[in-house]
C-alpha cells in the first residue's frame, strides 16, 4: 500500500498491459462478464496497479475508448495536411482509418458490441460523436471534390454514405469474416470501383446533372 | 395446468405477442437481462403460455431468429423471379432487404448485438449462414451483370462488397442515426450512385479492363 500512496508506477509497461489485456478480455467475454481479477491476471499485475491507473473497471474502459478516439482524432487532423486529388486523399484517409481499426481490432469489437448491444453496464461513451466527426470530414472532402469538379454534383450526403458504406463493410467483414482476408489493398480497390462506377455502359441519366 | 397438458393455444395472438414483446425487450435490455417474467408481462400472457409455445427463453429467441431468417430466405428466393436489368434487380432486392430490416428492426438490433458482442448466454444461431447466402445471391447477380455486359469486368467479390457496403450502412445508420431518416428512396439513390460512379471525369484506368 505504500507504493500506492506514493503513486509510483510499478513499471512503465503495466498500464499498457492492462489496457491490452482488458480489451482482449472484453472482446472475448463482453464488458460485463470480464472481472477486475481476470483483467489483472491477463495483464500480469496486481489489483492495486489497476486501481492506481484507472480507479476501477469503468475507468479502464473509458481510458481505452478515449485513447482510441484520440488516435482517430489525430488521424483525421493529419488528413487535412494530405496532398493530392480529393480522390487520393479520401482513399488515403480510408486506408488510415482501416489501419487504425486493424491495430485496435479488439477495442473496435468491444465498441461495436456496446454500440449495437445493451450497454452491459459500461459507462456512457459518445460513439456518435466519433461517427459524426468522421462523417463531417468526409463531407468536407466530398464538397471540395464537387467544387473542383472531381466528383459529380450529386447529393453530398448520398456520396458520403456510399463512402462510409465501403469503409464500414471492410471493417465489419474483417470482424465477422476474417477468412476473406480483406485488407487495405482490397479496400482501395473497392473505393476506386465506387469512383469509377459499376456500370459498363453509361447509358443512364448521363446529361441530367453529372 | 390442464390447459398445458391439452396443448391448447390460449388465443391465436399470444404467440405473436410473445415474439414481439420479447424482441422489444431484448433490443432494449439485451438478451441476458430480459427475464421470462418481463417477457410474459410485456406480452400480457402468463408464464405457461411462453413455456407451451417456446419451452423457454432460449427457444423463444431461436424461433425469433429462425422466423426472421425464413422471411429473408423467402425474399431471396422470390428475387429469382424478378424481371428487368441486373441493376434493377439488384436495387429491388436491396430495397426488399432494407424493407424487411425496417419491419423487424428490433430483431435486427438484437442480431447485431449478439453477432458483434458477447453471446450474452443466447444459444448459437448461425448468422454467418445468412450473410453468406445473401452474398452468394448478390455475387450470382453480379456475375450475370458482367456476363450481359451491364457491369464492368472487375473482381466479382469487390463489386459485391461495394453493394453490401451500401446496403449495410443504410441499415446501420437506421439503427444508430434515425435522425437521418434514411429510407428506401435514399438507398436506391446511393445504389445508382455506385453504378454511375462518383468521379466526374473518367480520366483514370479507363482502358485497363472496363
Amino acid at each position: 500500500m505504500t507504493t500506492l500512496t506514493k503513486k509510483r508506477p510499478w513499471d512503465r509497461g503495466a498500464r499498457e498491459r492492462l489496457l491490452t489485456g482488458a480489451s482482449r478480455l472484453f472482446a472475448r467475454k463482453g464488458y460485463a462478464a470480464a472481472t477486475v481479477r481476470e483483467i489483472v491476471q491477463e495483464a500480469g499485475v496486481s489489483k492495486p496497479v489497476l486501481y492506481y491507473y484507472f480507479k476501477n473497471k469503468e475507468g479502464l474502459y473509458l481510458d481505452l475508448m478515449r485513447e482510441a478516439l484520440a488516435r482517430f482524432d489525430a488521424l483525421l487532423e493529419e488528413s487535412r495536411q494530405h496532398q493530392g486529388s480529393v480522390r487520393e486523399r479520401l482513399i488515403l484517409l480510408a486506408e488510415r482509418v482501416f489501419g487504425l481499426f486493424m491495430e485496435q481490432i479488439e477495442v473496435a469489437r468491444l465498441a461495436y458490441s456496446i454500440y449495437f448491444g445493451p450497454s452491459q453496464g459500461a459507462p456512457f461513451f459518445d460513439f456518435d460523436a466519433l461517427h459524426l466527426k468522421f462523417r463531417q470530414v468526409l463531407m468536407t472532402l466530398v464538397e471540395e471534390g464537387i467544387g473542383n469538379q472531381e466528383i459529380k454534383k450529386k447529393n453530398v450526403l448520398d456520396i458520403t454514405i456510399a463512402l462510409l458504406g465501403v469503409i464500414n463493410v471492410a471493417m465489419e467483414l474483417r470482424l465477422g469474416h476474417p477468412e476473406l482476408h480483406l485488407g487495405k489493398k482490397e479496400l482501395r480497390r473497392v473505393l476506386h470501383l465506387l469512383f469509377e462506377g459499376l456500370a459498363r455502359e453509361k447509358e443512364t441519366i448521363r446529361g441530367k446533372k453529372g
